[in-house]
């Protein structure tokens, strides 16, 4: 594997190589990023993933100064999963020191995550849009645990015309159904337990899905129910449309039902997202690991 | 020569066949166009000229309206001058109905064409990139007579790392110095000849440059006074760098003097580019042509 850290040095190491897969990633990697290498590995010529914390997507300077990091770890996570080439730049490699041009990511980003992270989705688009502008992927590889930030960036490719096809991975959870995300990291032992609450109020609400029932207010009730048993305020309980991120009243198309809310001094988002196939609603629930993700510890 | 309308035809006719060179025209098209043209052609295994009349760029919707359009003579002439493809898509097909991405422009558009005409660089900037996305041109051209532009492609290009080059072509001149312009053929004859201040205008400037005047107070001074002559209200006479678009008190660097003003219902742009040579600034005055514009006629 190999790591680069300029446009240039990436570039050379996808360009006529075949069908290039990207994995944009903000490093402090864990099982989750690893499924996307694997999906990415799987199903590319040659495989390139990004370790950029980027700047511009973080509202919050103090959790853009909490944002683990630890690249020697995230190389041998990507060599494990076989990537060919890791491209970590600098932030002056990334951003011109003038930089004036960005992305505006418009509706697809006004609600939930984008009413309660302003700038966030702007700076997500505008990374990326680099990423598939300068790279040139065929296929890249998301998370469905950002159900939001999928949205913005399948929208954002279709719009500005970048041909890269966006593929969104099935959320991985912890043995007690906690989704895998960096900030875990930051969470002690009875905030940890608090955090549960997210996903057994999705998984109740999957229940509800499969058992028939299709109202949003519903299954946003079950999810509300849960959290207030844990003591938990999110900040937004959310039924959106897969495509454009907006709040619809019934399961009637391909969407997703989040959550976000504040455990402590952490910020955790978390949903299920529902396909329709063969005119049924179906949840995907994420993937669960059978023991305790070992790449961040958990403990 | 091959006319395309869709996004999927266009890429095919440019994939894996050399040298891509792009040329982005709102149609309408004459002989400063048929300039880009011969740039392109000669340059690259394979040329591209686009002509849609762009709805984003338009702050002013009587000005869509009223902009000139005739796509047969458009494709004589691209055919005439060597273009291999012309792509000519619909509003539909360059714009997904629901929208929600767009380019934002920043610092570099906030003055002269920024100020009097709001949204109008976004509007280019997002269709440019586009072009740029979707197409994946090696070099893109485009005329200097629209020098804020040109500092807005360039700019974007590099701040969303889409790999073109974009080249800036002399502004072509009426025999009487009136630079060459879509536009132009709404100016009726007494218009017309109010109209050659500007010019007259940047070309005495010009002239102090050869001269070694760099203040910008003394060269915006000398275009106000022979507008003043002629009776015409500029919206703005600035000295502004190639690089940011931002104004400038001396020629100490590559920069342009511009000017904007309505003569009548036509809003006119003209400018003079100073490059750095030899340490020495060298003003491009343009290319006269020698007899008057057979392709939009000009009377």
């Amino acid at each position: 594997m190999k790591l680069v850290s300029t446009w240039a040095d990436a570039r050379a190491s996808t360009v006529d190589r075949g069908t290039v897969g990207l994995v944009p990633t903000m490093g402090f990697l864990h099982e989750a990023h690893t499924a996307l290498f694997d999906a990415a590995v799987a199903a590319n010529d040659v495989t390139i993933a990004t370790v950029f914390v980027n700047p511009l997507q973080f509202n919050n300077v103090d959790d853009f100064v909490a944002y683990p990091r630890n690249l020697d770890r995230d190389l041998d996570i990507a060599d494990a999963a076989g990537i060919d080439t890791v491209f970590a730049p600098s932030e002056g490699e990334m951003y011109p020191t003038d930089m004036s041009t960005t992305v505006s990511t418009g509706a697809v980003a006004t609600r939930m995550e984008g009413e309660y992270r302003p700038g966030h989705f702007d700076g997500v688009a505008t990374v990326v849009a680099k990423l598939f502008a300068g790279l040139r992927p065929d296929t890249a590889y998301f998370g469905k645990k950002d159900a939001q930030q999928l949205a913005v960036v399948r929208t954002m490719a279709r719009d500005l015309s970048l041909p890269v096809d966006v593929v969104g991975c099935s959320t991985l959870r912890e043995p007690d159904g906690l989704a895998l995300s960096s900030r875990n990291v930051r969470l002690d032992p009875a905030r940890r337990s608090e955090a549960t609450a997210l996903s057994r109020g999705l998984q109740a609400a999957a229940d509800l899905v499969a058992e028939g029932v299709v109202d949003a207010a519903a299954l946003v009730g079950v999810v509300r129910t849960e959290l207030d048993r844990a003591g938990v305020s999110p900040e937004y309980v959310e039924l959106a449309d897969q495509a454009g991120a907006m709040p619809i009243s019934s399961v009637d198309r391909p969407c997703f039902l989040a959550v976000a809310a504040w455990i402590g001094e952490v910020r955790l988002i978390d949903n299920i997202h529902i396909d329709i196939i063969a005119g049924l609603p179906v949840p995907d629930r994420g993937v669960t690991l059978s023991s305790r993700s070992v790449l961040y510890g958990g403990s």
